[in-house]
């Protein structure tokens, strides 16, 4: 039984979002057991650093699958780059050790949320960054995002409201970058609950734009209510970064 | 009479060029006098400062046209951008001199052809840059392309047979950029003749492979026969930069 550690990358503009489900077949995980399965004519069962929700891109996403069989790494990247569709890509392919698995062992996540704050077009990266034309205050932005640096239990910033497991993530660092009209957001931490992100940033822009203070941010963690934190950003704006391992 | 300039970039990925044509509806030219002629209320054509081919993409295009019924730039912008397809953006809109003619006026023009020169995959960026896995000689394309600077008939660049006007163009300048593993050859020139910048960079990747030599150009030049000069290189590698007026 060999192990294998695939690193990938994905525009997730056509994808129900990376996770199988029992209904559709449209997601990145089933698009690539399917072709891993073919290729290595064996049922494979694929683990995902984590999920991206539907439209959710990943400069760097991590998984790893057992193979009976095992084939040289180097041959089955070949075949992946040849069989893949154009917006999934493979970087790089690679025997793990026996006991790596891409979610157990991952142990930091950092995402960047794009955001194109202009009021001109930018039609080569619409489909990566939100596009904002309103005025930020990027200071006041900056100042919620420290409240939320740090171990909360983010139940406010979770779309699941039947979660039944720990609600707390310890987020290390939440940046801003401004390089001309873009902003980007980055936000690393051990793990993000579902839709995590999407209502920090959501939050963040109702404070950018002066919906709300910034000080708000410690009631509505207190609150553990989701009702009570602005928004789901715009899914297209969101790419998981990179994926970090011991 | 008001005359306007118009400024726009486009994502060509889903167009059949700029140019109207006969028996389509879907270049990028028809889709911008259909609009502008709904929002005049009177029937308006549009100049561009040149053909892009289908596939083709700009970050910026110049037009112009006239109507009869002035409008203020500002609002006719703000309802360009809100109606414009989200692959066509309008970036600045301004009343123009009487005499100003998008073709005509037109001094110079730069394009930019883009290459991933990896294996590595390039999700975000595969309509706009052209895949070459392959090693090149940089330095030999440079040459190359030395020798197509300066003023020549460029018959043997160009795939219109039944041209009957002067072939002639300046190319005052082909430069090179590497960055990482992305290459551009930027162009130019006075002026560009039906795929001529597509053919030269189909050469220039010729000499950078080693299938031919840079010195074949000068024999290429002279011949004047299309058949003596590399093929086409793929259209969404290609990007009008830049449109420069006196």
């Amino acid at each position: 039984m060999a192990n294998y550690k695939l690193v990938l990358c994905y525009d997730g503009t056509r994808y129900s979002g990376w996770q199988k489900q029992g209904n559709t077949s449209n997601t990145i995980q089933e698009k690539l057991e399917a072709l891993l399965s073919r290729l290595l004519e064996q049922p494979v069962e694929l683990s995902g650093s984590g999920r991206t929700d539907a439209g959710v891109h990943a400069r760097m996403q991590v998984c790893s699958f057992h193979a009976k069989t095992p084939i040289e790494p180097r041959e089955l990247l070949g075949l992946l780059r040849r069989y893949l569709p154009e917006d999934i890509g493979a970087y790089s392919l690679e025997l793990a050790p026996p006991r790596f698995h891409a979610r157990l062992s991952c142990r930091e996540k950092t995402y960047v949320y794009s955001i194109w704050n202009s009021e001109l077009p930018n039609v080569f990266e619409r489909r990566y960054m939100l596009a904002f034309p309103g005025e930020l205050d990027i200071k006041a932005m900056e100042r919620g995002a420290q409240l939320l640096c740090g171990e909360h239990d983010f139940t406010s910033f979770c779309a699941n409201r039947h979660m039944k497991k720990s609600a707390v993530r310890n987020i290390k660092e939440i940046r801003f970058k401004k390089e001309g009209e873009r902003l980007s957001i980055i936000l690393r931490g051990n793990g993000f609950l579902y839709n995590m992100v999407r209502i920090i940033v959501g939050t963040l822009l109702e404070i950018g734009t002066g919906v709300r203070s910034f000080e708000t941010i410690p009631e509505i963690l207190l609150a553990k209510d989701r009702s009570k934190a602005g928004p789901t950003a715009a899914a297209h704006g969101l790419c998981l970064y990179d994926v970090g391992y011991d």
